[in-house]
């Protein structure tokens, strides 16, 4: 069981985008050139991030990615699920029904309860993540780093 | 964020397993009649079982598998992580030491926050699991389950 690799990369420009402030924007090659990161694959990332809700795309000359609502609306687990999908780790194919162990079908209008069991525990990671917002990330930091960050991304230091 | 399609097979197994007699075992061939499972690939996961202390084997032609321990002590998670091993989900690479962003060593003696809730995250997700026996999934079958279990997984029927 594995995140993508980008899970980090996304997590992370959420954050620094967080840091921006009001109006402002920062471009993939400034989100790429601030964590070294390849910025094509980065770019791809960013659009999903866009096409869930989470930033918004300006577009022309000076066009970049701002968070697209207030951090403190936006979760890590809407974040992890913009690359790497909803679809839950485990899954059932009704293995219970098939075999000389079969189950008669009347058996099997419930879910399986090992089925239901996983489900729970995708579930509690789920609330795990969605209880955590891009504001509560920001409220850790030190009082200085928004500032450094702003200066660091737009690269004119 | 994918769990291998075995984890199903290895839940159900054991589960079969726990339904056993005192002292009776199950061999592959029967179990992967059972589910109707290709056995080469099924004996590869019940070997990890193994290995991980969940199932016992027993050797010679009447050999087979057992639980290594009661039910009541032998967890959803146990079995999860004997197929699909301990590692999280989510690696984090220190891309906050990176790039033109890149923080001080001296402010990355503490994991990095993100990383930290990810992990939290993977924990709700282990608890959840960890709170799940075998015997806990046994109590919820029909009371006539077990000894039906029996009978087939035999091919006596
Ligand atoms: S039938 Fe799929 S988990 Fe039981
Ligand atoms: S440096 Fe890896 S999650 Fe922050």
């Amino acid at each position: 069981m594995k995140l993508p690799v980008s899970t980090e990369w996304v997590l992370h420009c959420a954050t620094t985008l967080a840091q921006l402030n009001p109006g402002a924007t920062a471009s993939t090659t400034q989100l790429a050139q601030y964590y070294d990161l390849p910025a094509p694959y980065l770019a791809k990332q960013l659009k999903a991030l866009v096409k869930a809700g989470v930033l918004a795309a300006t577009t022309g000359p000076r066009g970049g990615f701002r968070l697209a609502r207030p951090a403190a609306s936006i979760t890590l687990l809407q974040i992890v699920e913009a690359v790497d999908g909803t679809s839950p780790p485990y899954e059932c194919r009704e293995i219970r029904q098939q075999g000389r162990g079969a189950l008669p079908p009347e058996e099997c209008h419930r879910t399986c309860i090992l089925a239901a069991k996983m489900a729970e525990a995708h579930e509690a990671w789920r609330s795990s993540l969605a209880g955590v917002t891009l504001a509560d990330i920001l409220a850790t930091l030190p009082p200085a780093a928004p500032s450094r960050t702003r200066l660091r991304l737009s690269g004119t230091t």
